[in-house]
C-alpha cells in the first residue's frame, strides 16, 4: 500500500509536507532549545517565540487590524458553541446551515435564550442564504452566528453576512482558505484540523471589545471567558503547545504559497475541476445548490448506493482515502483543503471520468 | 549547545525517547493508514485502534475496574476545575495545597457553592495534610477535591484521603507515577504534560456512576457534561488525536518498564538521591516539610538569590534546563518525572555537591 495516499479526509486532514518536515525536525530538538517541541515549557523563551510567530503570521495573512487579536484555545469548535453565548450573552441569532450550526444553536439554548432565524434543514441542507436575500436579523439580537462552510453538506458562504449585530462565525472548515475582512467580525473561531493544522487547537480572531472585557454572567467559569485567555496571551493554562507550533507552520506555508489569495485561487481551481466532472457525469448529482457550493468539501451522490460503494472501492484501489460521505448523510465527499494537491484532485477526476458504475 | 539537555522542566516536560521515535515513525505515514498520524480521521479504523490502545493500556496499568472508565478530553486541568462542579454539583469540599487546588476551589465557587476545608497557604504551602490527621470533611459534602501532587511547591500526598464523599483528584503531576487504587475515586483527572504525554490532552479515570449519568443543572453546556464524551468514547467532537496517540505511547513505555510499580521505584530512588544531596548541602534548604516531599517536583532554596542565580548559570553551562523555581515562588525546582533518566538526576546531584556559591 502506498505510504501516503491521496488524502480527501474531512478532518483531521492532509497537512503540507513542509509542515510535517518542520515537526520532524523539531521532534527531538527544537532549534537550540535543548529538547524537542513536545518537551519545552510553554513559559520558555523558545515557546514564546513559537506562539508569537504563529500569532503574527496569522495576523499578517488576515491583515488583522489593531482592534482585533489572535487567540489559541482548546476544545474545538464545540467548546466555542458554549463560550460564544457565555461571552456574548443571551439573545443570539443563529443561521442553521447544517449539523454544526444546528449544534451551536442547541448548545446556546442550553445555556440561555437564543433563536434560529433561518434554516435549510428542510431541503437537506443544500444551501446557505443567497447574498441577495439574506435573512432578517432581529434588531435586538445579541449577535449573529453563522457557519461559513458546512463540512458535512458541502455548502459555503461566498460573502460575509450583513448585520448590525456583532458577527460571530464558525470558520472551522474554511479558515485560511481565502481572504476575509476581519474587521467585520466580532469573533471568528476555527478548529484547526481542516486547513490550519492538527486537531486539538482552536484559532480565534476576536474583536478586543469582546475579548478584553467580560460582560457575561458572574457564574461563568473563568476558563470560559475570552478575557481570561486574552489577558494571558492564550496561556492562562498550559496550551496545546505542539498544536500551536503546527498551526504556525501551516500559516507560514500559506504565506509562502501566495497567502490567502493564493489559497483561494488554488481552491477555486481545484473545486471547479471537480464540480465540472461531477456535473458532466451521467451517474452523479451534486448535493449543494450551485450558488452554495463549497470550495472545501465537495459532496455528491451517484444513482444507487451500489454505485457509490463500487466507486469507493475503485478509489481505494487507486490510492485514495476519505471519500465516503459523512455517516449522517451518506453519498460521496471529497474534502479538498489547502494541503490537498491539485494532482490529487486530477487523479480523482480521472477516476470519476472512467467510472461507469 | 547539546541537542538534548538534561530536562528538568515542570511541564511540558521530558518524554521517553521511544515515544518520540514512535511519533517520528508515524509522522508521514501511520502504519498502513496511508497518511501521517496528524492527518488521519478520528473516525477512521486506524485512529479507533490508537484511542482503544491508549484506553486499554492505561486501564491495564491502573487495573481500572469495570465500574470505571478512561476518557481523553481537552482543556487541561483548568477546564476540569469547571467541569467538576458542573457534574458533581454544588457543595464540594476542597483541600488547598497550592496554586492549582486554590484555583480549582475559586473556579468551583464561581459556578456554585463550594468550601475550602483545609489549607497550607499560611506556611507557604509546605505541606499536605498528614495521613494521621486528615481534615474532617462535612458529612454533606457533594465531593472532596484534592491535588495529589503540587507541581509548584513540591509537595505530594503519600496516601489516598479517607472520605465518605465522592473523591475527586487532580493528579496532573503524578499521574502514571505510582499504583493507585482507582476504585476509591469518583474521578481522577490529569493534564498529560508531566508524566503522561504532551500538552493539550487531559486523561480522566471516572467512576461510571458519574460519567454515565448527568445530575447537574440543565443549563450546563452539553460539552461540559462527562456523559456527553463518555457516551461517545471521548469523540463527541474531534479530540486531540496526536495527543492521544502520544499518551498511548507513553502508557506502553510505562508498561514495558515495570508498570506503575516500576515507575514508583524509579521515582523513589531518584527523589531520595536528590533530597539527600539537598539535605547535606550547607547552602540548601528543602521547601516542603519532610512527610510531604514530592517524588516528582523537588523544590529548594539556597541562602541567597545570588547563589541561586549562580547555580542556575552553572546548571545551564552543564547542559541542564528547567531548574528555576516557578515564578510565583522563586528558588530552585527539579521536576524528575518518569522520563527523566536517573543519569540526569545524578548529574544534577554532582553539580550540586560541587557548588560552593
Amino acid at each position: 500500500m502506498a505510504k501516503r495516499r491521496h488524502n480527501f479526509n474531512a478532518g483531521p486532514a492532509a497537512l503540507p509536507t513542509p509542515v510535517l518536515e518542520a515537526a520532524r525536525d523539531s521532534l527531538f530538538a527544537h532549534g537550540d532549545a535543548g529538547a524537542g517541541i513536545l518537551e519545552i515549557s510553554h513559559r520558555s523563551a523558545d515557546f514564546e517565540a513559537v506562539i508569537a510567530d504563529a500569532r503574527e503570521t496569522i495576523g499578517e495573512l488576515y491583515a488583522v487590524p489593531e482592534t482585533h487579536e489572535v487567540l489559541f484555545l482548546q476544545g474545538g469548535a464545540s467548546l466555542q458553541f458554549a463560550m460564544v453565548p457565555y461571552n456574548f450573552g443571551p439573545g443570539g441569532a443563529y443561521i442553521d446551515t447544517g449539523t454544526w450550526s444546528s449544534r451551536a444553536l442547541a448548545e446556546a439554548q442550553t445555556i440561555a435564550h437564543a433563536t434560529g432565524v433561518w434554516s435549510s434543514a428542510e431541503g437537506g441542507y443544500r444551501a446557505v442564504p443567497e447574498e441577495a436575500s439574506q435573512p432578517k436579523i432581529p434588531a435586538d439580537a445579541a449577535y449573529l452566528h453563522y457557519t461559513s462552510n458546512n463540512t458535512i453538506y458541502g455548502t459555503q458562504y461566498g460573502y460575509t453576512p450583513e448585520t448590525a449585530a456583532p458577527l460571530v462565525c464558525d470558520m472551522s472548515s474554511d479558515f485560511m482558505s481565502r481572504p476575509i475582512d476581519v474587521a467585520r467580525y466580532a469573533l471568528i473561531y476555527a478548529g484547526a484540523q481542516k486547513n490550519a493544522g492538527p486537531s486539538g487547537v482552536t484559532v480565534l480572531i476576536a474583536d478586543k471589545r469582546y475579548s478584553r472585557g467580560f460582560a457575561g454572567a458572574p457564574t461563568t467559569p473563568k476558563i470560559l471567558r475570552y478575557v481570561t485567555q486574552a489577558a494571558k496571551g492564550s496561556m492562562y493554562n498550559t496550551p496545546n503547545t505542539f498544536g500551536i507550533f503546527a498551526v504556525g507552520q501551516v500559516a507560514r506555508w500559506v504565506r509562502d504559497n501566495g497567502g490567502l489569495a493564493g489559497m483561494a485561487a488554488r481552491a477555486e481551481a481545484k473545486a471547479a475541476t471537480l464540480y465540472a466532472a461531477i456535473d458532466a457525469h451521467p451517474l452523479c448529482t451534486g448535493h449543494a445548490v450551485e450558488h452554495s457550493r463549497s470550495r472545501m468539501n465537495v459532496t455528491w451522490r451517484m444513482q444507487t448506493a451500489a454505485q457509490e460503494k463500487a466507486f469507493l472501492a475503485a478509489a481505494d484501489a487507486a490510492g485514495m482515502m476519505g471519500l465516503k460521505g459523512h455517516r449522517s448523510v451518506g453519498g460521496l465527499r471529497a474534502s479538498i483543503y489547502n494541503a490537498v494537491e491539485p494532482a490529487s484532485v486530477d487523479a480523482l477526476v480521472a477516476l470519476l471520468e472512467g467510472f461507469t458504475g
